[in-house]
């Protein structure tokens, strides 16, 4: 990233793109159409139409206030910049939530250079919630004001909660993989979508294990973890921000402990 | 229930109730206490002092102004009452969520008479949310203002969305059992403790399927969602306040469908 990038300025538009993406979506979110009957909603799918007006509307204002960078968004795609910043954006994380009127969907906003993401927004519109990391910051606002993003310290995994997207992805060995460490684990919960990573950064959770995903889909939540102190890497210790199978720790030694039994055998180190 | 029963100061009261559990309980979500290592959280449980603090504030409301109600407390028992009411209180359903730092766990107010509940309240005070049922109420306050709650219409099992705490509840049977009805569900999803139940009173969810609740895990439940509309049985298609394996279901002919899969054989009808 550019010496002179400007973090203040980079805050200011991450926000402005989360509150353009949240007043975009949340008129969609628990209305009638959602709630149609399945043959009427055939027709017209309410949640793609929220996620592509949220999109395009963080695209707009891209356009105008960093032309220069470029996007990746899940909807429409990539579109090349100038100034080696990549804005990574998907409007609504975890649509089966979404579809379900549960409020652990999120928008996830990045910006990324070459190596990997340096700023990330994870922000929940139902709540009111914005977990945000990188540039100088790790913080969350929601309805309890606004608190330090720090990761939990000091649990191993025979006391750490863990949660997951499985069984819903992956394939069946990495669904094996998965269950040799939820096997040591204190607490295994299920379906959170984005919303587990924000809550590793928020020291609440220790680790999130998953398969299957896109770049758009883990930018956002390396950037805010790392601020706060924890790691995310795949399954083979390698940086995340591709995709894929990725593992997301509160601690170094949670990171070694998990990635051990997911099969890599290499690294497994103690936390001191 | 007696005739003369006033409802609207009984609302008044259930109000008031979760008010005072909200205040209660807030202070102790997403604390350091909460995220502190084992070894001193072993010393110290601050779910426990969250779920008693808060029954203890809604006790002592009681006392004072329905004093010849009876009480049914998750953390202090029953108290037995002269009215022929009964207010059964779970003051945090669904411990798993909270200590993980997750928007779905809730505090569970009902009042019943000999019949079962006639009203309930969802409350999930991290959101500020209220979920109504009973009383010549439905109705949801939140975030996005006040609603009126209404079960969804016209979906068969294929066409649903179900909600469940399995993998991590009941016996193997139950499991098998459940089994067969999220092979034909078109979505399942998990871990969503009393969240669930608001959201099939929402129209948002279609069935939520559990087992070994206890009553106080059901009965707020029960009055939310059918005063929306839907039907909260046991898996025998009986009343299903006292607990155990319970089906909530959006409308008859989904519940029929349902609880032939479940096992009981009796009363497939089809919704007209």
């Amino acid at each position: 990233m550019p010496d002179d990038l400007q973090s203040e300025e980079v805050h200011a538009v991450a926000a402005r793109l989360a509150d353009a993406a949240r007043a975009a979506i949340l008129p969609w979110f628990r209305t009638p159409a959602l709630s149609a009957d399945s043959k009427d909603a055939a027709a017209f799918d309410p949640v793609t139409e929220a996620d592509r007006a949220a999109e395009r509307a963080m695209r707009g204002i891209l356009a105008a206030e960093r032309p220069g960078d470029g996007i990746l968004g899940e909807e429409y795609g990539r579109s090349a910049g100038t100034s080696g910043l990549t804005w990574v954006l998907d409007p609504i994380d975890g649509t089966r939530g979404f579809i379900s009127g549960m409020p652990t969907w999120g928008v996830l906003i990045a910006l990324c250079d070459a190596t990997g993401p340096r700023l990330g927004v994870i922000d929940q519109p139902y709540i009111g919630e914005r977990f945000i990391g990188g540039l100088g910051r790790a913080e969350v606002t929601g309805p309890s004001g606004t608190a330090v993003l720090r990761t939990r310290k000091g649990r191993a995994l025979a006391e750490a909660t863990l949660f997951t997207t499985f069984p819903e992805i992956g394939t069946e060995a990495d669904r094996t993989a998965f269950e040799r460490v939820k096997a040591r684990a204190r607490l295994t919960r299920y379906g959170a979508d984005c919303y587990g990573y924000a809550l590793v950064a928020a020291g609440q959770v220790d680790l999130v294990i998953e398969a299957g995903l896109h770049p758009y889909d883990i930018c956002a939540p390396i950037a805010v973890i790392e601020a706060a102190g924890g790691i995310v890497t795949d399954w083979e210790g390698r940086p995340a921000h591709g995709g894929g199978r990725v593992i997301a720790a509160a601690t170094p030694g949670l990171h070694a402990e998990a990635l051990a039994l997911l099969g890599d055998g290499q690294g497994r180190v103690r936390e001191s």
